[in-house]
């Protein structure tokens, strides 16, 4: 029975002054650190075990990511990283200050952003400050000037198709660590969850997912793993 | 013009314990993390960078190259991890104290063991304590139960040869963490080292040895970056 288990990477820098980060690198707090080694923690506990594990190109991601395969024991796993799994790009909002940004454009547009199934927050202007255009880690990649969660549902699911289900259909155990919205679309996918119902679903940071699926990756049971 | 960096693995528990480890799965100490740390500090400031990384099965070479990694900015660069890059394989000396060795031994069978190039110590005892050749990391790979440099150096060179060479020939820019005895098998390919000089060639932990090569992966330069 195919297993795959979910992991938002724990509390960024960015989380905690609550500013919009989307593809901006920001590491992970002593505490997104702690929720990332508990994760691991509660992973081995349980008895989870993995043979293959993805990310994004995201420092907090991958240092998640890091930090639970050291926690079981498993940081001799493979570990893919790719940039179909980093979040959505929050456009021109990327760096600003949520109540700042409520407090200019009004609370009901920045709900709408954030929100939205369809809607992108405006575009980020090349050159500006939170531009990753020209970042090497990106070289031979359209870097995103803004997304709506459809758009980053998009960009996850070929990802997905290409590469992560194939591994699982082989009957391989797939950890990914990866972002509240990347994570979305997988959840969203996966659990055939409405347009209007996946844009309110909370992913919270550093708790394992588990996902039993069947040998068509139909889920036969999610859960959050601290919790069983 | 081919640049590739070497880089052992900052100071293990057992390195300061002083007995022999071998691919027993020992952690780094505070002392390797910090040395990993300024090792990965020290390639950013003299501007080096890559593209493709690789290390081997074990936790030290694995976090060794993390924390580098995570100092230069560039954890989401692709690592690729091999059982052929581990440590050279102890034997049944695995877990003993190098002093207590002497004491029981002899000096000079210890010297022997230590610093022939092809006379490997007595074989482990399988099921003995130190005995990995049941571990879920080595599945599909038969598990030395000694080795001698030699030996080592025979299974190390498979891998430079099929996939680190033709990726610094693609004109990839690559970093290498691993092992004394594992690293002591390359630079004896690269550099020519006879069997006699090579065992005596120290690779101290956390130092970046740069080898500037040319398109045939000759060797134009080798140094400490810690030098230059």
């Amino acid at each position: 029975m195919p297993t795959l288990v979910l992991i938002r990477h724990g509390q960024s820098a960015w989380n905690l002054e609550n500013r919009f980060t989307g593809w901006w690198d920001v590491d992970v707090t002593a505490k997104g650190a702690e929720e990332a080694r508990a994760a691991g923690a509660l992973m081995a506990a349980k008895g989870l075990d993995f043979d293959l594990t993805f990310t994004s190109l995201q420092t907090r991601a991958i240092k998640t990511l890091n930090l639970a395969l050291e926690a079981m024991g498993r940081l001799w796993l493979p570990v893919e990283k790719h940039w179909r799994l980093n979040e959505r790009h929050y456009g021109g909002l990327t760096g600003l200050d949520k109540a700042e940004t409520a407090a200019r454009h009004g609370e009901d547009q920045v709900k709408v952003w954030r929100r939205s199934f369809d809607i992108p927050p405006p575009v980020q202007a090349l050159g500006s400050a939170y531009d990753l255009s020209a970042d090497r880690r990106y070289h031979g990649i359209e870097v995103p000037r803004t997304e709506s969660l459809k758009d980053t549902i998009a960009r996850v699911l070929p990802y997905w198709e290409g590469r992560i289900a194939p591994a699982l259909r082989a009957g391989e155990r797939v950890l990914i660590s990866a972002h509240g919205n990347s994570l979305r679309a997988l959840v969203k996918h996966l659990s055939a969850i409405p347009d209007d119902a996946i844009t309110g679903l909370e992913i919270p940071t550093g708790q394992p997912i588990v996902y039993q699926l069947d040998d068509a990756l139909q889920p036969l049971d999610r859960y959050y793993l601290s919790e069983r």
